[in-house]
């Protein structure tokens, strides 16, 4: 937690008419205490959800509250212009590539359905708002970031790819991870070019995936001959593009 | 586990003089039974440890034993020709960093102490020789690849940096990860290009290490103003740099 995020519910305004912010929850306050070993009169970064990023003190620490005054002084850092696709991968990979994509600075994650990923996935108890909603915290906290990643699902690959697929891609040059491609991977394009970015399952997009994607105008690229778990691959790729 | 890696210590010859392999411990008869579904007579990808990569038709299954036929087929993908300094992380994020830069194709890992590495990680059960070698051949069957990478240690930073990290650098470019730096992350090196690439503990270097790595010649760089767990980061610098 290297900034400690903060909705606007958190807020209040203090008898003398100063801003206010109020931690509560258990997970927050034991990082404060045990990480931090947080102490009152010290200086914090603190930032609001979707909002600037800043320094507080922290006025009052105790086992139930923790209260912090807040002056704004950033907006968060410049996110990547990039919409993810990502075949649903297992619970706990699942976890790690939210927390890295948040932490990377994507802002528009799409998880979706293809032949190889398992059915049950799709039962998972992480993919309730709260728990992705969490990871991602999570990895905002870690980059000091305040800009909230949207996530939605596309349960049905054919309907995705046919009927939305080509309307996001009129905005965006669309590329899926594929290493039967020819073209490497592109390198150090600006965090503004608006991308869309498939990345598949463990084995990969089917061969029918693969060229419903293509017919649909999405790019295939390659980062070379190793076969990298999806987690890591979502970091190479990300690392690579911008 | 994309490939099966076996050891020469896997192999007999049969009595009508062709080479075998036989695997017989339990995770890797577990991963055939129940991640590939194995049945006799099928192909398989196999690779011997710092030998070839080829194939072999399933000639026997048990419970208790695989045995292969191995044809040689071809050589190992190219490695990274980086000198990874990884300051000692938590024994967790020590696991998953392992199996990443196996994956991506690093050969050479010290494991360093510095002020910011807890001393309770130089006790972990993870740094158990068995259990290094264990996270790099899941690296390893993950990517398609048979070089295994040579892990050291260096549990005192100082005598480190000055004794032994200047004949490294004779025959590298130094770089360390430093979010201070003033020079971006070079991109797209060759991958023979032989670097060294220090990354700090979670929390970074403090500024006394970061002077003596400067002093002795390793420069630094940054990947922006995102702070990137060190599992993360790992996988960011060497996508961005080769």
């Amino acid at each position: 937690m290297n900034l400690i995020l903060f909705s606007q519910a958190d807020t209040f305004t203090s008898s003398d008419g100063e801003l206010r912010v109020r931690i509560n929850d258990a997970r927050r306050l034991a990082h404060l205490h045990q990480v931090h070993r947080a102490e009152e009169g010290k200086m914090y970064r603190l930032g609001e959800i979707n909002g600037a990023m800043g320094r507080g003190e922290l006025l009052t620490l105790t086992e139930q509250v923790a209260e912090f005054s807040f002056v704004a002084e950033q907006q968060p850092p410049a996110a990547l212009n990039v919409h993810v696709l990502l075949a649903l991968p297992r619970p706990r990979m699942l976890a790690r590539s939210l927390e890295n994509m948040a932490a990377l600075g994507v802002k528009r994650i799409t998880l979706i359905n293809t032949a190889r990923v398992e059915k049950s996935f799709w039962q998972s108890p992480e993919l309730r708002e709260e728990k992705i909603m969490h990871h991602l915290q999570l990895g905002l906290e870690q980059c000091c970031d305040t800009l909230m990643p949207q996530v939605d699902s596309a349960p049905r690959f054919k309907p995705f790819v046919e009927d939305q697929l080509p309307a996001l891609l009129a905005e965006r040059r669309g590329l899926v991870a594929d290493p039967g491609a020819a073209l490497p991977c592109p390198r150090g394009l600006p965090v503004e070019t608006p991308l869309l970015l498939a990345i598949g399952p463990e084995g990969g997009f089917v061969d029918y995936e693969l060229e419903q994607l293509q017919q649909t105008g999405v790019e295939g690229v390659q980062l070379g001959a190793r076969i990298l778990r999806v987690e890591t691959a979502v970091v190479a790729l990300l690392s690579r593009l911008y």
